[in-house]
């Protein structure tokens, strides 16, 4: 087979975002999965959230979240344009609530933050919380409105942005990826199951929680992450927006989705590639959406399922050269995966057609952990 | 087509066993299910646990249920004689627990309830309860054994039926019953979905949760009583028998079912036959199972369930005569389905075959409601 320009392994939504804007800078792109869209794509409840999702300490990684949900619109609007489907954006923002004197000292902190930031946020008491979202209990003793926040339903925007992609030119080969072909220790490309190969001038890994444990690359410090979430029907109505909360100390998150799904995630749990769904996460995420929204016992549990962050010792991503010739990263992008996905396509790209790390990348370098070139 | 001797809509555990002992007797029978042993059957936990079930003053009943459950041994021995399957029966008995000083003095009557129906109960003490069950809660105070209590698997047993049953000359028609064939107002066959039709002598409804709704019959006071249950994985080991109890007024039962299955039900809806698998439903189930076991959290849930219990006015089923010539009832078994399986089974054969109702029927007929022959 011919060298592509660029091999991309995984083609879940970083995959996919890189092959896209990298076919339409003029490279020859062929992306590799067994199953696109399987992975955390199929879970993730889409918030758009940087700010209520960031913590203190993670001010790049923040500047980066807040680069790629500005440019979501614009990225959805292309995605139309390109393939005639709308992926529908949520823009009612999010609400974080607060249920007793230490919520809200965390909130008003939170909102402080917010304003160092130049962000919008409003402060709202117990009644103007309710008016907003009428759903949630009365113990709500009050909320931060984040107006930018958006969402968006990932299994919607996957397809749109594979057939994109597939329009500018991408080529998916349905086979798994076994592992990194190298020459001279230069990564020329990808082994594929059964036998197969792809050769590329350029790989790119974008393999999300399996990303550190491929064959053939340099020590790359992702791991999986478990969540469990749930999926809801029949909340038609229900919500506006996003709801967050923290219930005795566990954070849980409620996100309107399509005409009356309701997402409700996620448990946190190092216990690497365990896929099992729990009595206990299913049972905690239903009893802390249930204190938040009483009126969710009503919905039908229309799906549980288990997938995988790929998460790093940071928590931010691991974008650009691996210290290995040839191969570039696109992974650990752990709780923003969907929302980093056109900012990481862009200088993603960016640097595989130039070679040059784009300024907002830099941060991101493997070689932040020590484990750069030797 | 020829008519036959008897024909049973409904290819649950109940007309399965109607069909198969009035085989035996040397009727001809044909069954009629679109898709026999989806139903109760399907979800029902397979407790065979008569006293900790019945209610005061639900003595007759109790008295049914005792002699069906006197029978389950024997019972599994001649359906493992006629296919070569043994359905394992689980004799460890089931454990009734108390939380508190309520729930104590509740225990308290259930045993001098045991005790004057001479029946086998043993009380045990904190200490005790955990020695039998370790993965107990120790917040548990106290419980009653009651040895004499087995649970099966429904699921395995309904297949073995089956095959019992069809090798002693049943017939099973996979239609859906779409009603009551009657001459001069005789009961004369069933008529099924997309037109076909079974001609018999003798028609026993056995529709379960169905059966007060069948064209062409007299009103019969069953109604679908909707039931949620989990199904959970990987407790090999954790429980030794039937464990129940009540959590803050609400009825929970931890069954052990196979290698390292455990069955955790039920709710007890009034919703008609809303198939809703609920977020709350769901909730209340794996809250109150981890209560009383907390290790409960750590297994898989792998599988959540919808199914109706057939309902009377008395909790009791109704047997026999129908008030229509040719119609006899074998339906509105409750939460006693699988239990009464075996005796149901004999005595409405017996009443087929020799016209005469037996004596164990005789307070489970239709008339006790005033609905008899007009």
């Amino acid at each position: 087979m011919t060298p592509v320009d660029l091999a991309v392994a995984g083609g879940g939504l970083i995959g996919l975002s890189v092959a896209w804007r990298a076919a339409q800078r003029g490279l020859s792109v062929t992306v590799v999965d067994d199953a696109p869209g399987s992975g955390a794509s199929r879970a993730a409840a889409g918030m758009l959230a940087p700010v209520s999702e960031a913590g203190y300490g993670e001010e790049a990684l923040l500047r980066l979240c807040l680069a790629s949900l500005e440019r979501y619109p614009a990225f959805l609007d292309e995605l139309a344009d390109a393939t005639g489907v709308r992926v529908p954006l949520r823009t009612a923002g999010t609400l974080v609530v607060g249920f007793d004197d230490d919520d809200m000292r965390v909130l008003a902190d939170l909102q402080r933050f917010h304003v160092e930031l130049g962000l919008e946020v409003h402060r709202l008491l117990g009644r103007e919380v309710r008016r907003r979202e009428p759903a949630l209990s009365p113990r709500v003793r009050g909320a931060l409105h984040v107006a930018g926040d958006l969402s968006v339903d990932p299994r919607e925007l996957h397809p749109v942005l594979l057939a994109a992609a597939e329009g500018a030119g991408v080529r998916l080969v349905r086979s798994r990826v076994a592992g990194l072909l190298t020459e001279d220790g230069r990564a020329c490309g990808l082994a594929l199951d059964g036998g197969g190969e792809v050769r590329a001038s350029t790989v790119v890994l974008a393999l999300g929680p399996r990303s550190g444990g491929l064959a053939g690359t340099p020590p790359i410090p992702v791991r999986p992450v478990k969540g469990q979430i749930l999926r809801l029907r029949g909340a038609a109505g229900l919500l506006e927006g996003t709801v967050r909360a923290l219930v005795r100390g566990r954070s849980v998150y409620l996100v309107p989705q399509g005409d009356d799904g309701l997402v409700v995630g996620a448990t946190v749990e190092e216990r690497g590639f365990d896929a099992t769904v729990t009595a206990g996460g299913v049972h905690d995420l239903l009893h802390d959406a249930i204190e938040l929204v009483p009126g969710v016992t009503e919905l039908e549990l229309a799906e549980t399922l288990t997938r995988w962050r790929p998460g790093t010792p940071d928590n931010a991503p691991v974008l650009g050269a691996s210290g290995m010739p040839g191969l570039v990263l696109a992974t650990g992008h752990h709780r923003n995966g969907v929302l980093l996905t056109p900012l990481t396509g862009e200088l993603v790209a960016e640097l595989v057609v130039s070679g040059e790390p784009p300024a907002l990348a830099a941060p991101f370098a493997l070689d932040r952990f020590g484990r750069g070139p030797t």
